[in-house]
């Protein structure tokens, strides 16, 4: 399963030290620059394969490939070809970029295919379908409940007994680089008489991994957590913005709405399930035990670094948070099996985010709530401002990248800027 | 506004006696038969117009509308056109279905165009971007609240100052006619120690309406109660299906997700809010005044008249539920308001539900979980039979009009039978 693999495999195409975008990585996007119209691409370093140029250069003759599937405006329809055509395009761009291999890199056709990344814009990989928020993170939820509710059983009944989640908007999911404003909403504090209107005033970020569903199934099948992974195409940061104050007054008893819905920021190019697989770990043991469909054995989780950074209007960035999507108590096949135990149906292009992820440590918390414990500990950035919440004016950037030996997969980045209210 | 029109309409085709589907409503729906591929028609009578075929004739061709938009397996790009387009097409095919018309009534073209409705198998209307559920009966949320809160203070605090309402699951909003299966998951009673799994033991519908979304807002835009009226292209029926053990067990503290993901159906014809416009009325007065952006003036409520039936297996229908739609607290402008008012963005053929509608009167409940109170008061049907919830082989059924003078516009029906768990 998650073995190294035992050649280390070198790229003439440059790729600097750290990149994300190694050859081990090589994630799927959708890009579009000046000359081009969107289209499939993956990234290698600087640079960004249009997988349509190879395309129709014949480069992927033998698989069969439907006419025009990388001129496209999202993942989907190539997705949805299945994993066992999607896990063979990427092995052969894989192997087009070896350094011993000529050709691509001998071909004329190469400076067509080889599209610059600084130069490319990056617009949504996937029209998601139906877009699932988890809340998988125990140190999370265990946080919230200690502010909110009872800190002697911070936890609900339910919470190690099923993957809690909800529905959430799809409508707003954005890209990288796409600002938000800050929504106006409802909210009552404590102190007040009666509910108010105006801009939130407790703007957050929650850190999150999510993952997008590669195949569909159809009303009253489930899939099992040993199946779970067949059905997942890769992954994608994820930042759940979040309106504290709007939340807090809406949320009883159906779930959070509008605290949700005015926007999610995602990092644009999706790393696969193959990618990913040399970093899978045992998730935290499960007690008590879990009921049968959720069970599952092996390594379900990532070890997958995660970073948030805050950068003040013109100013550097101060990182605010240090997490691992490891730390996940529910990995992702246990949430996608629990999704369709009722028999929910799944499309290609679904979105399920994980939760905020938090860890054991103060500055492992996912998202500004437990960072600065409800305001009442302001953090410090470098630049000396303080943050309870985020202010108009911030860019909030997150990262995450894995690691082991001499290989790198990461996500880039999902940054996105606060505007004031419109 | 809400006036009678001043002139009886008469058409040359056959429409019996209390069919919903006279002159005056004229829905929109997506239809096949052994002969056609999915296309938009227009209901009247026992007939289907074939929107198709009138704009392949001409009878549309001082519209400029793009070439083969009704050939199309949803509503969307026609509903996308805009409201003074889609009024325009039911309003010329009004004008063509006149008892004194000559223009289709005498034409070759008659036989081709005019399909019986017997013979057509209704589809998905729409396909469903964003899917949100409100909870806008006083009636019902004070039921809910008695049954499982505190009976002296039902309901919560925020219910009379929001419209409160959750996102719900999109994939499996299926039209009339398509079987359930009952939904497995874990379910916590009172009584048991740890959560247990297996086929849920209180299954229920929801007595709800939806409309759909016509017209896209800009991330960050809100829609006014005044304005939300050009923002919905109509209405259908819809029964929320509902798992009330797994509800129970699932939904604090982030809402309903497997108690009704599984499932939710829709009638097939979508009624157009000017069809509607006749049998406009008040809403009910809303103590407290609400906050400005939720303010409405004039008739926002609509008189529709609302049953349920329950069918077991290969018997006869019992009424066991009648119920209206002008019950609602909080009118489909206020939620569209309140929706959008943080931001959020609506496409076109996003679906919002009503929750569902309960009455004052123990007989207008719109849930079986009211109706038979929580499986204490057992109602009876005319087979003899009696159900405290839903069991397998039962089918639902929803029905939906208004009359007014001589007038009736109504939606046909909601029809879904239940299979035992797949």
């Amino acid at each position: 399963m998650s073995e190294t693999p035992t050649t280390k495999l070198e790229t003439w195409v440059e790729v600097p030290k750290n990149s994300d975008f190694s050859i081990y990585n090589l994630p799927f996007g959708i890009f579009k620059n000046k000359r081009l119209s969107p289209r499939i691409g993956i990234a290698i370093g600087v640079k960004i394969v249009d997988l349509s140029v190879l395309e129709e250069a014949g480069f992927f003759s033998d698989m069969f490939l439907p006419e025009g599937i990388f001129q496209k405006e999202t993942l989907n329809d190539f997705i949805a070809l299945g994993k066992p055509k999607t896990r063979k395009v990427r092995e052969r761009v894989q192997e087009l970029l070896l350094a011993d291999n000529e050709e691509l890199r001998d071909h004329s056709i190469r400076g067509k295919v080889m599209v610059n990344r600084k130069e490319a814009e990056m617009l949504m990989p996937v029209k998601v379908g139906d877009y699932t928020d988890f809340y998988s993170s125990i140190e999370h939820a265990t946080n919230v409940g200690k502010m909110f509710r009872d800190p002697e059983n911070a936890l609900l009944p339910n919470w190690r007994h099923i993957p809690v989640g909800y529905h959430g908007r799809a409508s707003s999911i954005i890209p990288s680089g796409t600002p938000i404003f800050r929504p106006k909403g409802q909210f009552k504090d404590p102190n007040m008489e009666l509910p108010q209107f105006g801009p939130s005033r407790r703007l957050d970020f929650e850190l999150e991994m999510a993952f997008i569903t590669g195949k569909e199934t159809k009303m009253g099948d489930s899939i099992s957590t040993k199946d779970a992974e067949e059905y997942i195409f890769g992954f994608v940061l994820f930042n759940d913005w979040s309106a504290r104050d709007i939340q807090a007054w809406e949320y009883v008893p159906l779930g959070p709405f509008l605290g949700k819905s005015f926007a999610s920021s995602i990092s644009p190019w999706v790393v696969t399930t193959e990618a990913l697989e040399p970093f899978k770990v045992k998730g935290p043991e499960q007690t008590p035990e879990v009921l049968d469909y959720l069970k599952f054995e092996g390594e379900g989780n990532y070890d997958l670094n995660l970073e948030v950074y805050i950068a003040p209007d013109d100013k550097g960035p101060s990182k605010v948070c240090q997490s691992n999507f490891k730390f996940m108590y529910w990995s992702v096949a246990q949430q996608l099996a629990h999704h369709t135990v009722n028999g929910c149906n799944i499309n290609v292009g679904d979105m399920m985010a994980s939760g905020t992820i938090s860890g054991a440590t103060e500055d492992s918390y996912g998202s500004m709530l437990e960072l600065a414990w409800k305001g009442t500990k302001p953090i410090k950035l470098e630049t000396g401002e303080e943050r309870k919440f985020i202010e108009d004016g911030d860019t909030v950037i997150m990262k995450g990248f894995a690691e082991k030996d001499e290989m790198r997969v990461g996500f880039g980045e999902v940054s996105s800027k606060v505007l004031p209210t419109k």
